[in-house]
């Protein structure tokens, strides 16, 4: 209780200078923050939201004025995980000019990223398989960033005439999201780990021979 | 125990007209087709070999003088499934002499096949599922036909000159079966099913474009 009341004198100073928003967005940040520690030792699946209030101190009661259920905690730190995933690809994209080398840069950092994140932290991991699992909203979103990623790569390959244009830039680019999906998918990328360090250069030359002119 | 000594005097006389290695046959197919309807009712990984001893009406002794674990049952019952799948792939590609063709239907047979296994009987699928996830030696086998099958068709396609040669048939049958892998694959095409309708045709134009001459 002490750092609930803690919480409360930070969020009322807070307040009366910046506002009711950013207080309350520090208080969410700080719940997302220990929940994001409880889930790493814990686990998402086993951890209630009783449990949660009962480890950062906080009541039930208060946890729920900021999050309407564990699922949105967890959606928040989904989000986050996946951010960083974009994040590396978008980085991985943006090393070069050429389109065809994008495009292999971006099979590589998607599987790698992805691998980090489940290697590094497979309680995280869980999360994002759970998300993927039960079709969470921020799964659709980081779907949707990676699809306009590769859309972005095909338009520069079209205007570059380095990539065929005769097929439609969304059947191709729904095509290769399709083979990029194994990796992609927290579900599907733990069984792909036989094949996580060919598949990218494996892959990625087979979609440039199918984008060849 | 009535069943076991009918079986005995089975065996002997068989033993006695066509040798030992019939009747340990016929009494090994009879212990697989129990098997096989006991997995269907309750599942596979619940089920032990007292389970199936009590069920079938033989002693546990005796189906271990005729298999030396659960495993080996379920491998046994694993490669029949598998090689449904295998025979109506190998009819969709018969079914046409032209290797595009041959390929886009061997795609849509991969799946509909595959499909057609988990929806009609979940129970042994998931006896696949165990055996891809364990790495069973039926499931090696499969994995070496289709395979098989894949190279036949690419240099089919590379005779008639309907398919680039440039790239090493290896290679190119590698990164295709990599391609349809996700649907193949038992662990992973249960995550798949939103995908099976407008997958195959989707992955195999795109796989089609990539062998263009």
């Amino acid at each position: 209780m002490t750092r609930v009341k803690l919480l409360g004198m930070n969020k009322a100073t807070t307040a009366a200078s910046t506002g009711r928003g950013p207080a309350d967005h520090d208080v969410r940040d700080q719940i997302v923050t220990a929940a994001t520690d409880h889930f790493r030792l814990y686990g998402y699946e086993k951890t209630t939201v009783s449990d949660l209030a009962k480890a950062i101190g906080f009541s039930k009661a208060y946890i729920y004025k900021f999050f309407e259920s564990k699922q949105a905690i967890g959606e928040l730190i989904c989000a986050n995980c996946l951010q960083q995933i974009e994040a590396d690809v978008k980085a991985a994209i943006d090393g070069t000019d050429r389109p065809p080398e994008k495009l292999r840069r971006m099979f590589k950092a998607v599987v790698e990223s992805s691998l980090r994140l489940f290697f590094d932290n497979r309680k995280l991991y869980d999360i994002a398989a759970s998300a993927a699992g039960e079709h969470w909203e921020a799964v659709r979103v980081f779907e949707e960033r990676i699809q306009a990623m590769l859309q972005d790569i095909l338009r520069q390959g079209r205007e570059s005439e380095e990539f065929e244009r005769k097929t439609p830039l969304d059947e191709t680019a729904a095509a290769i999201q399709l083979v990029m999906r194994p990796y992609l998918n927290p579900l599907l990328l733990q069984y792909n780990f036989d094949y996580a360090e060919h598949a990218p250069a494996q892959l990625s030359s087979l979609v440039l021979r199918s984008l060849s002119p």
